[in-house]
């Protein structure tokens, strides 16, 4: 039973419907009909006009925006252990040709408006040292903790202040959302947010994310940006179908939280065992290696996240006995 | 009717069923049993041990391919109208970080040796002037001419003498073989083609290219760019599980002569109308203005192609009706 | 004798004094009184507010320009045999991050309002084709021609209304400039230039450039990249000297004076001979093989370019008696 | 009087008799006279064949060596405080095409073998974390301290077995070796470096710094990349030149013999406040902040470096008088 990643999971049965509803004749590209309700159906969401724009990845979707908020000349503030530092092969720097990301602590993957004031002043104002021009959060964190919107509007008007582009690495904001119960608007562009990597794969799409622009006027960059990054597929209207798919009816935020409710089972398995409080979907336990063995052996699968430390992920289809099974092997350990 | 492109067309029914075949839980990335059986269809295909890496677009396969053959200070030959030079939005010059496209002329967009050699020789030897690394040549070609795998022996020889690596853009391949009757084998490693970009989506496809390496040892470097490009799909089963549909019991080859007989259908109707000769699955048409405005109101769809002349695309799912009145409007002009 | 390249002339003693007189301790990069002298003698030369940045080549000059100028996914229109396309092994697409040059045709390496126009309605407007974002030209021209300034500002007023910026490689300005007699203002910033690269190398400078922003709210950008590309020297004052002693009392139009009038006596002595006419300090002439090979033997020293034709150049220090025996060499052809 | 870098002193007198003496017609580029001599003279000094390219900063010789060792989807293992990381705007990123420098702790911002074990150790060996290819070092490291040949040579064989190139940053080399008394092949080739940013700016030279080559078969590719970053210098003669003197006699060591003497008078006047051992030409202090406003009233001028420290640097020029006051002054604190 795998619980290493959420993006391992099944596509959910409505996404592959609209797929095979999409299966029919139309324009190449994005300009099919399904591709041309994005924006609309988005900007709904948002509460406010946004550019969308479907892509196959989160390494995708983050880049191209981190291309378009960053020139290659400026720095990228984001936490030592964000995704875009840490598991995108360098991807940041492929695409804005070489930004550099400069690394903040932080609890949790967490980072807070002294951390990122702290970071700007140690930069001397000269020539000879890169100067940042961009603030990147990822909500849910890597660690599975939220950000409330008071959270990133603080971080918003920092960025503000300080002249920085504030771009969200939302692979798990649906998670996020499901747990805080704030609105997406409140804690995207409502609070500064202007660029936005809306994931859906790890939520029950099959390979459709999405880039959401708040700052509206960056979508023309954004759209040459991604045909020369080969990701402007010829047949858009497949990747169009499951985004309209995970919106409809709030599939998106049901899996969430589906997800979510398996992350408690599991946690409420093993209090004492948490390394931060589960907001989300991910559960990361101290286990000696011992113990991590014996859960493998019990036919669990998850990765070890450092010494004495592994990490469980659920995902929107794990209900009933795996999930009994894990909680029950977690507290027997 | 839509005659503008191939990769407007739906997917074939058995690749949607692969799809959904492969909707359970796997491991994520390349990882899972679909992506792992890649590597050995196609170096059954191709009767060598090739390394086969899926992604979403042609683009996407033309240029982490070409990455890897050519360094950013390093040019790449092509022919004036090949798709990497025309509509690729500048893709080849980002993936390689710069590298220069030398422009070629040849009737219908394919290369001769001679074209080649002569661009070569016009370039000084020295640090100022960009020296050639890599010839890429697309097959079927832009104007739906086939190169025959000796056409192609010739130019690889040329290649090799002048330490030039040589790619090849197939994204109607499939045509192209399913129009000459050679062997895959025959047309590319065997004529000394390095890396090729073997097309899927416009012959059939839902969204999954492949770049096949006949030099294996490039497979981790670019194992690497198409992750930093963010081409490594979290769920890549999705894309293999269609690759595999494609190859099993030639439906690629299938697919392609259904869509070269529906153009041979059209071709027929005015052969003294043909630009090219028709070789794959594309028409070149010389119609006056006036001629191509009829087709249009009679509800045929294509692209003009420079004054007095249009291109009329089909796809693997064109026959019957549509196709006879096309023949017919077309006669009739 | 050679008649190669201007750039391998010495360099005119005052600018070596110059580089005495600035031999002693001062602030690092530019922060010394020479360098900051640079602003306030450019605006006076060019009677209105500029930014001038020392570099130490022709290349680093257009190239930083370029790049400020054009982003990564936009295109550069240039000459077929502009210096940027064909001497600089590449370079724009470095500083750039792979924008792509497009090649204009033009007599004599000039452009025409005409060609550039014909250049951008080929282009598609969709994101699949590279939009031209910049336009380039070099006055005097590869082949020695001058642009007038009432040119410049047919050129510079389509760049405006085409959104395009405008850049001018003046490596050989000053030898235009003297050709001409035009005020250095007229053909550049008020016919619209955006950005010069001032030569001063080729015409008695030792190793000094300069980029001169007319569109100032580009320096700091400009300042930034110089010292990325490892072009902010850490002694600043030894260029900047030299540049000062060039415009000191117009020592860089004396000294194109006396290239160009050596040009002119080069021209007279085979006017029948000419490529181009000679209104700069190159001189194109028409002779056979065997006749290159006399002048060679001569002690004469020069570059085929192409079949049949033969360049010199002539430098700032050359007159009198290799002149004359030149001039007589050529005439007993 | 100036103690705050060794960059902003004058240039010796015997370079500047150099660049006279160079002031006559010769060849472009790097083909003249002095150029020619270059790879000569190092692989003398160096006992063994080198290749050695001048360029004008450190940054451009480090960045070019840089980009040959090491791919654009790669890491650089370096000091946190080194200065391609901290002081070259991110130059490394712009010269390699992305390449990702991973800090490394290390006191004096010296790197130790286990430093650099742990480093590797840490990454994953998969596809999303970018895995390091080259290993750069600092001699004399930016805090003043010198690495022994045997300390070289430990990173040096950890870099063979880890499969690492390997660069020195050599800006202050010279001073390293005026400390330890080792010979420079010892230090360098001998232990395992692959090629050497050879500084001689902030020594007494005007504007050539050296970069060295000992794995000789990159010197096409540094002689491509040299030109297309802009710094293939069209009258290189007077940069050979510069460097020829230095190497004459060695006045590369009696310099830097004298700036490390001018340390040590300082160093003597106050042992108690040093930061580090004072190795070679830089002096770091306790002060406080009211100290420090002391010295700059009496007219020394010299960095802050992080609270309550100051950074001064002596420079081959500095004896004397100067040296005397500044000990003085310090002694009184």
């Amino acid at each position: 039973m795998r619980f290493f990643s959420d993006n391992a999971a099944p596509a959910h049965p409505r996404v592959l419907e609209a797929i095979a509803a999409a299966n029919r004749l139309d324009t190449a590209y994005d300009g099919d009909e399904w591709s041309q309700r994005l924006d609309g159906a988005f900007s709904d969401l948002f509460e406010t006009e946004v550019r969308a724009f479907w892509v196959t990845t989160g390494t995708a979707a983050n880049c191209l925006a981190l291309a378009a908020l960053c020139p290659p000349y400026r720095a990228i503030l984001c936490h030592r252990d964000a995704h875009i530092e840490v598991d995108e092969a360098g991807a940041p720097a492929f695409f804005t040709g070489g930004a550099k990301l400069i690394l903040l602590d932080g609890a949790g993957a967490k980072l807070t408006p002294a951390a990122v004031e702290e970071a700007c002043d140690r930069i001397r104002d000269d020539v000879h040292q890169v100067q940042p021009a961009t603030l990147s959060i990822t909500n849910a964190t890597e660690y599975g903790l939220t950000y409330r919107a008071d959270e990133v509007a603080a971080l918003g008007e920092l960025a503000k202040n300080r002249g920085l582009n504030f771009h969200m690495d939302g692979a798990r904001l649906a998670n996020a959302l499901a747990s805080t119960g704030e609105h997406i608007a409140d804690v995207t562009w409502r609070a500064g947010v202007d660029a936005l990597s809306f994931g859906f794969v790890k939520n029950g799409g099959l390979n459709a994310e999405c880039l959401v622009l708040f700052r509206t006027e960056l979508a023309d960059e954004i759209a040459v940006r991604r045909k020369r990054a080969g990701h402007l597929l010829s047949k858009g209207r497949y990747l169009a179908a499951q985004i309209l798919a995970m919106l409809e009816d709030d599939l998106w935020l049901d899996n969430a939280r589906a997800a979510n409710a398996a992350a408690q089972t599991v946690a409420g398995a093993a209090p004492n065992r948490l390394v931060y409080p589960v907001e989300a979907n991910e559960i990361f336990l101290k286990v000696s290696d011992e113990e991590a063995e014996r859960l493998r052996k019990s036919g669990f699968d998850f990765y070890e996240w450092g010494p004495g430390q592994i990490r469980l992920v659920t995902s929107w289809d794990q209900q009933g006995e795996a999930l009994d099974q894990l909680a029950a092997a977690i507290a027997c350990l």
